[in-house]
């Protein structure tokens, strides 16, 4: 059996073969510091070739799932320059890529905020599930940034004709118009509907075989146009250059001062 | 401020940072001619570059979006052989590459007749609004001709499995199955209530930064799998040889002359 | 007009231009055994230039479309060995590369069993029409096996999302799951409906003309990303490998004796 890391920012908990991951910052809506993508892919990492794990759960505490970036990283790297936004913006989308090719059936189950990042964890789920009172969005051009690292899987979970719709509008919406374009493969009622489709889809996931379930899921990425490394490192270059630019820095501080950004 | 070309084939009004393009030939359904591609083309190359128009909003005169290809330019045409069809052709993909790529945000209001070249500049639209009792197809197959420089970007547009019903069987469809294959955003009753949602879509791009906004659709575009310009000259040649073939002169000699071709 | 092949497992009817093909093995659900894929290549090969030949309507007898791969092959692999399965396996996969771009329009009509193989054929045809109580699924993981040949054509036809959930929990569902997700065009509430809306989609299908239709199929096929026969090559080869390996002999064998397997 695989011996997990030891995680400040997760719960982890396994039994019969499935390990559930809960992202575990509820004050800050769970939001994705550098802290909690490292030890998400230290767990990714340490399971991998562990077919005795069939699949990953991963939820978030509190009745969010994830609100996105963290405020105190971002300010940090404002602190140290162009270039450290460029890192933490391109560690995200890495974890994104490891998420995605991680060979264990990998099940969202999405509640309350699941906006930028947490919107990028969904896109790389085998299965998600989603409440239908759950709040999707790309809300980083209404801040004057760019959805850098998310687009491309965003692009890859739903299509270009939605995704072009839901990033160039920031528009909010919720888990039946989430299954509606696409990202969510159920959307229930309450807590209690989430819980008995989980059960299902695990049912469902155990009667596959571990390794067959792993060679098929490379051979689907394999046969689906994947978001390339190259343009995630261009894309958090671009990041780097909108949270630095006018755009960015008047509409993180219109943020913080809850006001309205220029030109809005 | 941008300085806009004079046109005869478009009404143009720009206010609050969103300029207004009607396509304005009613007579002829708005049909798209060699003119009106040209000034399409000038027009969206001289706000390129200007970050203060943040939205274009594309909509057709008297009832119609635009009804296809213009009669007189492929009679025109015949009369100087087949590579001015293919020109002729290529063209209009040319404004289709560049309509998709402006970094301001595109939106179309379609209403009565999309079909032909009306229905690939859909496509190519970030966000789309039909009114239910809008005519959608591609009756180019049942006219003898291919859509040469449109089907490409349906294909990106609503994927294969439904592009390849629609082209092979010429079927016609309203607004609502539109929205269900996924070619349109959103699908309203009648004319006031498209006007609402277009206005609510322009306040959530407007609350959107403009460079972010631009960057953001760059990288959309780049995520997904484009349409090639080798693919579209290609296509241009096949264009030229189906309508000049016997299948395009009887196809639109029976068109003209009101009675089926023969293969029906 | 063509000369059609001799025929052991399909029965061929021509008429008006359409060709009828109906799978004919009801005794196995029309299991695709070997014979059948070169019967059917045959078929395929024989009309390919064949314009007046217009549409081809593929079926299965017996209330059936096809449930799958046939056991007698698959017993005789394992008697040959580890290349007889890569073989076979690719075999069939030649064949929907085959289908996927044969000229014709190519129309499948899917009642009760439509898996595994079966399922890859619903996948390459141009349009697609189901019974509402039709069983769709892709089992093989749950056999310790992975749809090697298949799974390409299925990304390709619902999309990464849907397909991934599908794969990697062996679910079934009926037509108005398969509709939904974008697998066929549409569904229908018995024999009747389905006779009817045939007649209606051929009739569209012979308003076009046969080149122009042949043409536009090649070039949507041209305009979107195809299953690449370098993955499916491979993908034979990790079929084998599942085949023989533990998983699959365990899956394999507890499916003969009407038992779980070890992982389940």
């Amino acid at each position: 059996m695989s011996r997990l890391p030891d995680c400040q920012t997760l719960l982890l908990e396994l039994h019969g073969g499935v390990l559930h991951i809960t992202l575990n910052r509820p004050d800050s809506r769970n939001a994705m510091s550098l802290q909690m993508v490292a030890e998400l892919r230290a767990v990714l990492a340490a399971i991998r070739d562990d077919r005795t794990v069939r699949a990953l759960v991963l939820s978030g505490a509190g009745g969010h799932f994830c609100a996105g970036g963290d405020i105190k990283d971002m300010a940090n790297a404002r602190a140290q320059g162009a270039e450290a936004y460029r890192e933490l913006n391109r560690a995200f989308g890495a974890l994104l890529e490891q998420a995605q090719h991680t060979p264990q059936v990998l099940i969202t189950v999405l509640q309350g905020a699941v906006l930028g990042g947490g919107f990028g964890l969904a896109c790389v789920s085998d299965i998600a599930l989603a409440d239908h009172q759950a709040q999707f969005g790309l809300p980083e051009t209404s801040l004057g940034l760019i959805p850098a690292q998310i687009a491309p899987f965003v692009v890859q979970r739903i299509g270009l004709t939605e995704t072009r719709r839901l990033a160039l509008t920031a528009a909010r919406f919720d888990g039946a118009e989430a299954q509606r374009v696409g990202l969510v493969h159920f959307v229930e009622q309450d807590a209690q509907a989430l819980a008995e489709r989980l059960d299902e889809v695990l049912q469902q996931v155990l009667r596959c075989a571990p390794e067959a379930n792993a060679m098929t899921k490379k051979l689907l990425l394999a046969s689906a146009g994947q978001p390339s490394s190259d343009l995630l490192d261009e894309a958090a270059q671009w990041f780097s250059a909108a949270v630095t630019g006018p755009e960015g820095v008047e509409g993180t501080m219109a943020f913080v001062q809850k006001r309205k950004p220029g030109w809005a």
